[in-house]
């Protein structure tokens, strides 16, 4: 099998715990990864927590596996997550919602599986705000059609590729006329040159209210930043949480993935971390790099480690905690 | 018991059976109303769907339950719901969302009782948008502070008044850090002023996927307006979706109860319209205007009737729709 290079970023908090599991899966299912482990996070001493070289890194290797960098790391108050996918371009977030064997929710009997693409550089997070007084503020929501067409681009390319039937819209244009409008009429154009695959749109609260009713009708989501970042997190929910979320950043020529939950700062360094959502965004990294077999074999062993439910880490453990197991014994029985 | 005066606003689609089938419900359990019918909506020859005869009905009463109202009526496109909340600075809307005996949802075993107290009149809502070039779209979000500490107050009121022990402020102070972090500013300052009530701040994304893992454990929640919009049509599927979800608008001097869900076109005039949101909201106006003992009694006949589950509207039924009922059926159960 062909040797990939990827950049690993750490990050913070229980990041280095959960990004030492997968790479131990990675190498133990036979993934040949040249990995190049940058820093990034509170750890750097630099406002925003991204030094130039990792940044380097990261332009010549094309793919990142990152873990949870803290919100806030000074540097003009932006956020390392939201300057990563500003500074690369990654104007597609890809946040796929399934279902997963032996882990209890309301909705374990349906088939959820589905894929939200969100926006990732424009709207709310254009970071364009400014008090007009003290006790007025102002943010800029920005939409353009250029964005909104990449973005409805690269739905229908995944629906293709992914063999999905229908890619769902969802805006607030009933309200936001213009700039919400503009994205559903970018949507509507480039859903009229991919017949093949239906089409429609949700006013986004209405979605809100259909995924909590019936998930499992749900395909290809592609809607913009503020709403995929608010829905992506519902989605998460439905099928057990944010411990067991994956995402992939995705530009021209650049692939960045990452599990969608935080640093986790109270359990860090105590070998309590789940690492499946890193994992699951490690096979999605997988399969971009054209190594879908090794992300099958993978999935596969993460699924009967599931269903079996022995030595899961204590998030997924259930309500006693007996028979819970740390990160390293839930590694272990993955690998093995 | 005392006369009350409110304004009746039946509006599009199913509006005209619902309010029919809440003012005999009302009726039958001695409600004493005088009501002043007045029109709204598409059948009003008139952009916007809001005659002035209207506006000064509601002005005089003070009161008002609404029914549905098409979203696009013309009048340089604003929503004619959008037009009645900021002409009457109904800047508080308060969505309850309560289990309901009877209804099948995911979440039937947890005890869901919480209210979400969503700003009204700011933020993205206030209508500022432009093309800035045909290709760009920008719209502003205005929060301020003195609209913040209010729907603030209002949430902590609601709190005290209902014996409710905890408000969670939600926001995206991370990213807006003006103007999301204003709100959340806003929120603390009131929030130290009530020591008696516990407070808590919330990102809204995290607030989406928590309540979808675990709804029971959330008692008032605060928010922003599209916020606000997006989460509380989670919150109603939750409990078994917009069919059955109230909602109160208030104002200075002012309080308008109307249904959540839309005017559904496409089953007006068959008898099929589920009135429990309308219902709902119309106990709402009786515990406002005083009468809470009316409410109690009207709220126990749906009760004991969504809990029979005989002759429920179609929505309700169960996927056989054996069994299921009319409106009008509907609404002679609750009745008797
Ligand atoms: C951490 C934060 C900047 C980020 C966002 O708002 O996009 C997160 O919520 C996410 O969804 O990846
Ligand atoms: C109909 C629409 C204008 C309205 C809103 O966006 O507020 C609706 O979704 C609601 O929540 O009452």
């Amino acid at each position: 099998p062909r040797r990939i290079r990827a950049v690993a970023l750490p990050g913070d908090g229980i990041g280095p715990e959960i990004m030492d599991a997968v790479q131990r899966m990675l190498a133990a299912a036979g993934a040949r990864i040249d990995w190049e482990e940058c820093e990034a996070g509170a750890g750097v001493a630099l406002p925003g927590g991204l030094p130039g070289e990792t940044m380097d890194a990261i332009a010549s290797a094309g793919l990142v596996l990152k873990g949870p960098l803290q919100t806030s790391l000074g540097g003009g108050g932006k956020s390392a997550n939201v300057t990563l996918r500003k500074h690369f371009e990654l104007f597609a977030n890809i946040r796929p919602a399934r279902r997963l064997p032996g882990v209890v929710t309301p909705y374990a009997d349906r088939d959820i599986d589905l894929v939200i693409v969100r926006e990732n550089v424009e709207d709310l997070y254009a970071g364009i705000e400014h008090m007009q007084t003290p006790d007025v503020a102002q943010c800029l929501k920005l939409i353009s059609r250029s964005g909104s067409r990449k973005i409805a681009e690269a739905a229908f390319a995944l629906a293709r590729a992914q063999g999905r039937s229908r890619v769902t819209c969802a805006s607030k244009a009933n309200i936001m006329k213009l700039s919400e409008g503009l994205f559903k009429e970018a949507f509507e154009e480039v859903a009229a040159a991919h017949p093949a695959i239906q089409s429609d749109h949700m006013i986004i609260d209405n979605l809100a209210h259909r995924l909590v009713l019936s998930p499992e009708s749900f395909d290809v989501i592609c809607t913009t930043n503020m709403n995929g970042d608010i829905i992506s997190d519902l989605t998460a929910g439905l099928v057990g949480g944010l411990g067991l979320a994956p995402s992939a950043n995705l530009g021209a020529g650049m692939a960045l993935f990452e599990a969608v939950h935080g640093s986790a700062p109270d359990i860090a360094g105590q070998g309590l971390a789940n690492p499946t959502a890193l994992l699951l965004a490690s096979l999605m990294m997988l399969r971009q790099a054209g190594l879908p077999s090794v992300a099958e074999r993978l999935e596969h062993a993460l699924y009967v480690t599931l269903e079996d439910g022995k030595e899961l880490t204590p998030d997924l453990a259930g309500p006693t905690g007996i028979d819970a197991g740390s990160t390293s014994a839930f590694t272990d029985r993955v690998i093995s």
